[in-house]
């Protein structure tokens, strides 16, 4: 069972990311994993309707950053360290965007994640290939 | 000297990124480099007045594709592959993100470049400390 | 199916990676993945007993390498273009290395896979943790 | 003035690397750099004569983990927790690397830095364009 429920994560993520909704809902989450989604809208769009790269980065961090959550609990402080992010197809235009996160190593000092971003509403994700895939470095304060 | 002076490519970033204002303005280019300026606003901020990633690595993204026309002229096409950030020390509450950017290697259908990011209105580059460093590879359309 | 068996792959790579024993052998291959053991032997080994990081690149590599070749066939002249790669533990001393590799995107000009690298000769993947994560993309000449 | 002098990093390196002659040794060293040279033999080739991957990755992580401790101090234990290189042009056949290394963080428990990779024995580094670019992190134990 995760640390924290999906209720309290999105408690959590509301209150340190105000402007979170910019960067998704959590849809599930479990023991170091968790699901988003953006709707996609006018301001994470470039001319000709393709989700920008922050669009895309905003969503991996968060995802990953609920997925490490889940096992660590409620720690405002963990902070990015490094992120590697590969663009591999163009999103769908006017799709949602869903994060399929899961932490790769959980440490004391350091939590270590990948995210799966894939382009419309009803992504059965098995069988889709991904928009962009993404591993995520935490440092978990002392 | 670059394939494009600052006016054209502030035109052409102004086009093509419409939401610009939101990564940053350019200050300066020469022949694969560019350095562009960030002012910081609330949409940028965390809980606690600082940056946020995405404004970081937005700003990032722009700086070297700016830097990368600089060689190829407006192609409006090469797309972002690849970004690796380190994200190494707090920004400054309240201060502008300087972004220092030249490409490493521009091939054929590759471009690779790397970005230092600076706080400080006034980051005199040489001797402060970055806050973060992002290498980034283009896929430029044959 | 894949467009190399595992036979015509482990001779391709025997006549292009004549060292290559030094970076794993073919156990499998499927269309876009294959897994390769690498027998750790003294060549392999820091003080202590730890494998080192280049032998864990090494494998990686040839992997995804392996992976990427099952869709395009024998092309020698693919290059690595970008490593990103994250130490999850410490292997186990004295044990094989498993890497199970995945292409997550073959397009034209750019290939771009991942590989989990596991340790322990009966390493039954699920359920195992990674020792380390790597992402590889390959441009793909014309 | 480096913690360590070169005298004392290579001992340190030859007691923690004894293959360490085929990572490369040590040219020069000042605080929080570091720069290496890899004397390129039959073992660090693939056919056609260019220098694998893993030659350049191991030349690499020695040249950044050497600028660490020129920080830090003699600390076997810091680990590499990431990597991510970016291959940029073919190294010449029979000219040796040269890695340029320097800290971008050195915290309490991460170390960041970067290196540039140089193909021929006298490369002059001012004008001459890198092979590879590499950015590491290590986790420093506590």
């Amino acid at each position: 069972m995760p640390v924290l429920d999906l209720q309290q994560l999105n408690d959590f993520l509301a209150e340190h990311f105000p402007q979170g909704e910019q960067y998704g809902a959590l849809e599930s989450v479990g023991p170091g994993t968790a699901v988003m989604r953006l709707a996609v809208s006018a301001q994470h769009l470039r001319p000709g309707g393709s989700v920008s790269g922050p669009a895309m980065m905003g969503l991996a961090d968060v995802a990953v950053y609920a997925a490490l959550l889940t096992r660590i609990g409620p720690v405002p402080l963990a902070v990015t360290s490094n992120l590697n992010i590969n663009f591999l197809r163009k999103p769908l235009a006017g799709a949602d965007l869903i994060a399929d996160a899961r932490m790769l190593k959980v440490g004391r000092m350091l939590g270590v994640g990948e995210v799966y971003l894939y382009s419309g509403a009803d992504a059965a994700r098995a069988g889709t290939d991904p928009v962009a895939h993404a591993t995520l470095t935490y440092a978990i304060p002392q």
